[in-house]
């Protein structure tokens, strides 16, 4: 039968395995939105996807690939997953605008501008001096909305993040991050930030990474459902969603990759530190995706209404693909 | 017999021929930087790379791949030309600070941080906003000075210009600009940048591309030796030197694309505009490098000695390359 509720996950990025799915089915989620890329150039993303094509083929009965907002109802009413897939970086495209169509073809439904760092389209999070989208970030970014290519500014820095909402004619997401106000971490958000993305119909999904939760691992459900109590009066209960950022089985090396790709020759610590440079430990109430329902019970105890919990959980972010990942034609 | 002075000319990108070669023998230049990629990923720029070794092979008898400063003086002795390889982008070394070495094991020796763009690096001179050497941008120039490659900022703006002769430890160059005060164009440095230049041993080479021109093709050989003189008031007659941007007979469709290469779907005009879009005509005192004594002649003109001549017009590049091709052993 298939799950009452409609669970999705703005995004996940797991040591992929029969097991993992076999939760992710036991959670109950129709669609989560998948990274397949963090440095990788284009023929490396393409691995990637290769990689995915192979697990829909072994574990057909549990996922596939997601196109379209339909494929979330029919993984509803099938008891499976749909699987959208996403880039944390603008590295596939390398420096050449026509593979943003190419990158879409392939299923690619979200693609960050940036990951920490200064890309050629706008300004990561965890550089000195942001000096917002640039002359090719323009161009991407119509190029991006022309094709259903949804921007993500997750890790991108402030102006960066201001003005590809302003830019855009779409509206645009922060996948997962949380607010500024709540836990003042470089990769959180401002109500500046937030207030942007209500007004622009744009979404942001909570993030249940510990370096994003005050409080870390230990972090409560309970503060954590009162922060997007406070979040949906600031920007609007229909812009916000789950993205829990969940890295599940995942070695240390993995998050060392992520921060330092083959930009540098020292070592970054990103969100860590020397002392503690590996994946943080999981908030006890949300360990896998088993948990998922969990963030429901967490929102219907600080008072929002069952259509609200539905909203957040899952329905606002299908009327989002609903609306984002067809083409324009002109 | 060897020409009587030394020349060098910090930068060209003609449309390669046999004749040029001729040209530039009879111009008794012993020494060229040239480009060898605007856009260029680093495959193809080893294609780049393999196209010069063709023409090493056909033209030995005019020219040889530079590595050296030992390459100028054995140039000058045989009546050759040593060619120095440099990009005008960071593009061939992609997102990967592994492959700075691998260019310079290849031959290069000037890398442009940025080209009017916004790179991983730095940002262009043709960009709203200039956020300066990014994270990747500082490592990028340790290894670019541990290994010897020369950063060159020719392309750049201005914040990221300051930030580049700060962070590198040796010193930089740019290649081919002429001074704001002279001709106020987006690639011509201010004072600021020429004081800096000049106060930490770098080089600016003097600009003959009709755009960096007062006057533009119609500019007199007066008027540029006069901007000379002035420029080495401020920042000294040994940091300076010629770097004509000849870009001999090619296509108009070569300027289109250095301007446009991939990153964009609409037609960017650069220094041009949509009513003169292709390359401007040569000044008529430099048409090509059998021109390159007129520079002489119009320095001695505007009151500079032999010596000083003779300084400009090459031995102030070659005592740069003896001290900056070398690789930093620690």
């Amino acid at each position: 039968m298939p799950h009452p509720s409609l669970f999705i996950d703005a995004l996940q990025y797991n040591n992929w395995s029969e097991e993992i799915f076999q939760q992710i089915q036991d959670g109950g989620l129709s669609a989560i939105h998948v990274t397949i890329c963090y440095h990788e150039d284009f023929d490396e993303m393409l691995q990637n996807v290769n990689d995915w094509n192979n697990r829909f083929e072994l574990y057909a009965d549990k996922i596939f690939l997601g196109r379209t907002a339909s494929d979330v109802r029919k993984a509803q009413k099938e008891g499976r997953t749909a699987i959208f897939f996403g880039f944390q970086n603008c590295s596939p495209i390398e420096d050449d605008i026509e593979l943003v169509e190419a990158c879409y073809e392939l299923g690619a439904r979200f693609m960050q501008l940036t990951y920490n760092n200064q890309s050629l389209l706008a300004t990561g999070c965890y550089e000195q001096n942001d000096s917002g989208v640039t002359r090719m970030g323009r161009q991407v970014i119509k190029e991006m909305n022309r094709v259903g290519l949804v921007v993500d500014m997750s890790h991108s820095a402030e102006r960066s993040t201001l003005d590809a909402i302003e830019i855009s004619e779409r509206p645009i997401v922060i996948s997962h991050a949380n607010p500024a106000f709540w836990h003042p971490a470089l990769r959180n958000k401002s109500n500046e930030v937030l207030k942007a993305l209500g007004e622009s119909g744009s979404m942001l999904g909570f993030s249940v990474y510990p370096h994003h939760l005050k409080d870390g691992t230990n972090c409560t459900l309970e503060s954590f459902s009162a922060m997007i109590a406070d979040t949906a009066e600031i920007m609007g209960v229909q812009n916000i969603g789950i993205g829990t950022d969940l890295c599940q089985n995942q070695p240390d090396s993995v998050v060392e990759w992520m921060r330092n790709g083959t930009w540098t020759n020292e070592r970054d610590f990103g969100e860590g530190s020397a002392g503690s440079a590996g994946f943080p430990d999981q908030p006890s109430w949300f360990r896998d995706n088993r948990d998922f329902s969990n963030i429901a019970l967490g929102l219907k105890d600080v008072g929002f209404s069952d259509d609200e919990v539905a909203a957040v959980m899952g329905n606002n972010w299908l009327n989002f693909f609903e609306s984002s990942f067809e083409p324009i034609v002109n």
